[in-house]
């Protein structure tokens, strides 16, 4: 199997100031492709540092990809170990010192104004360097040759590194190793599950399968997904062994399992085949909800829109519940779910109604501990409301919120579009 | 200054399956203390490889820390993996396996209770090697010389790592190398300049400082932070370097630099000094400018809510503006913007009203390409409406969008907080 070592630069991943994400998109998208990752080396903003790694990577693997310090600032120095590395000096650019000069004059939005002599380090490359097409930011990507090795280092912001990676480096190695075994993956997504319940409903297909397909589990936000990945000599037996164990995992995970890429796009999903809309009510999470929800393109179909009431006060004036009826029942409970979620349908003219209110914590409210949390969901059935006891800090609680939330609007749909059945 | 090499294992962080949290942990333990850490290798379930980056590891660094692949499954292989790096046999470890039965024992409610055969891997120890206690789980850590460097691994499960980190490496890293540097890190933050302009205003400070302190710049979401490290021979050294390169910086950066952990700590900072309270009024954002003022604990001070007309018809029921009038101007216009912003202010009762309408895309919207963004701010001054372009897909455009109502809400507080003039 052809081999990838990965190279990450960056003092910050090396004092534990970032989490070193491209690693996970990196490595999804080489195994993804029938590659083998078989290390990752994480340097800081040194040159000498640089060019050992690389060159420790181009010995032991087929393929090396470096991410990080393409930047123009001082501590952006993987162009200067990239040529240290093959042992060539660094050279400017032509062409991409025309590319950077026209993007800085658009950005400015007059020709010929000055790139600032620090950009122009971007212009760099090592003798014999091919620069690659960076369409989404102004680092330009480089390949080089170390050791006959193609070596690949693309910016480290994630979103150029992800563009760069679909755009240019994996239909490179697809041309540069056309023999590869077939790998085959497929995401099932799951709400509602603890992930050691959806551990345990899959430990027997782990045992039977033996690593192909490989099971992993991947748990986030109260939401866990199941990926299967089978490696096969053609396409047809590799997607024979995931369809088997998505299969099983359907099975014994049942309702639980959703189709669409996320929650939000499932809900989305639902509202639009029930011709349905929807808005939201919020008071802990102050908007991500809604917010959530307008995540997915399209949205603007089935959102009509929603109402914050972080002030109490806002939630009698919005929602049209009497004050004293909320200083009894207090604005943390299941009446005052209920009632925005009742309210906020009404005043936007939704289908359906969708509440948060909660303590999200550090300190309680109204005697609720942090994590104390009601839903409600307001719709042709009726309303339905539920408490949630949600672990973490603030950040946590909210979002644990806003999955629950979505949860209870999507259980409420499946059930509104069941066939009736006469009485 | 002390130097550590990392090395995690474990295929599921070479697969992308898992993101490598405890680099983060023990980067930041590690660089508080005064160690610095030269180099992270991450290898997958497989003893050569192990053994390999153990061996380059303790080449390269006074120190070497090993995390993952001690549980009692086949694919934890970090035991034998030292092993074979000092060039020892792997030997049943008798104080170990009483441990491990004792522990079944007391799980089982029984004494004299099997262990299971994998389980009993746990009590193997390469030769001459000292099994570190693990108070909070099953997999004991090991300490062993390779190359004459102190070589620690430790479980992989982020919990059992934290708790050994602390009572146990820490305080024997400090007895060994108790000749440390101190290290001073101070962080300040900016909005509203390029990570390059940011970056071009302290290349003099840069180069004079030649690397202590050391001065990174780490951008994200349209905010720049400048994290500033000095090491010295006592805090008060460290701290002097630290408080230079800082007060050269807040000069050079103007009134860019804001003081608390996030710009919407900041902006709640500016308006609870103000006495004065805000409301968001959302289109495209959808609650998440909303949602993130109250990411801040404390927020409900001076948060009353939100409003979020994620259809054009809401947009004249919330906020009073004329159908027709909005017609003529368009939903995407700064009249739109600076309507919305009034018209919550007054919904909502508060003294400020910031808004957002505009196009994330990916399609356009009445002729606007995505990324065209109006963001207005009602207050005391009047109202101001502005502008942007942002870059990116639709997620990117939503986030850039937020800041850049913080940064236009901050730039307003900060305006109307300055002493009038007499007339």
């Amino acid at each position: 199997m052809t081999s990838v070592a990965l190279v990450a630069v960056g003092d910050e991943l090396l004092l534990g100031d970032q989490l070193n994400g491209n690693g996970v998109t990196l490595g999804r998208a080489l195994a993804g492709e029938g590659f083998s990752v078989v290390g990752h080396f994480v340097v800081g903003d040194d040159i000498g540092h640089i060019s050992r790694a690389v060159r420790d990577a181009a010995a032991r693997a087929d393929v090396v990809i470096v991410c990080g310090g393409l930047g123009p600032t001082q501590d952006d120095l993987t162009r200067e170990g990239l040529a240290e590395a093959a042992g060539v000096s660094l050279e400017r650019d032509e062409s991409l010192e025309a590319a950077l000069r026209e993007r800085f004059a658009a950005r400015a939005g007059a020709a010929g104004v000055t790139v600032p002599a620090m950009n122009m380090r971007q212009a760099n490359l090592p003798a014999g360097a091919l620069p690659l097409a960076n369409e989404v930011g102004t680092a330009p990507g480089v390949l080089i040759l170390v050791n006959t090795r193609p070596v690949y280092a693309l910016p480290g912001v994630p979103r150029e590194l992800d563009a760069m990676v679909t755009a240019v480096v994996l239909p490179d190695l697809r041309a540069r190793f056309p023999e590869r075994p077939v790998v085959v993956q497929q995401t099932i997504r799951t709400v509602g599950l603890w992930e050691s319940a959806v551990a345990e409903a899959l430990a027997p297909e782990v045992d039977r399968t033996a690593g192909n397909p490989r099971i992993a589990f991947l748990a986030s936000g109260g939401e866990t997904r199941v990926v299967v990945t089978a490696t096969g000599a053609d396409t047809a037996a590799a997607t024979a062994l995931v369809d088997t164990t998505i299969g099983v995992a359907r099975t014994a995970l049942g309702s639980a399992v959703y189709d669409a890429a996320s929650l939000e796009a499932e809900v989305v999903r639902l509202l639009g085949a029930a011709g349905a809309t929807v808005a939201c009510a919020e008071s802990l999470t102050a908007g991500l909800l809604c917010g959530r929800l307008a995540n997915v393109p399209g949205a603007s179909d089935v959102l009509r829109g929603g109402m914050v009431a972080y002030a109490t006060s806002l939630k009698s004036k919005f929602f049209g519940i009497n004050r004293l009826r909320l200083f009894d029942q207090g604005a943390v409970s299941p009446e005052t779910a209920s009632a925005m979620a009742r309210g906020v349908a009404e005043e936007c003219g939704s289908t359906y109604g969708v509440a948060l209110t909660g303590v999200a914590g550090p300190s309680p409210q109204e005697g609720n501990p942090p994590g104390t949390v009601y839903g409600a969901v307001h719709g042709p059935s009726g309303v339905a409301s539920q408490l949630f006891t949600l672990p973490g800090d603030r950040a946590q609680v909210r979002a644990l919120a806003v999955t629950s939330a979505l949860a209870m609007l999507r259980v409420a749909l499946l059930h509104d579009a069941r066939p009736r059945r006469r009485r």
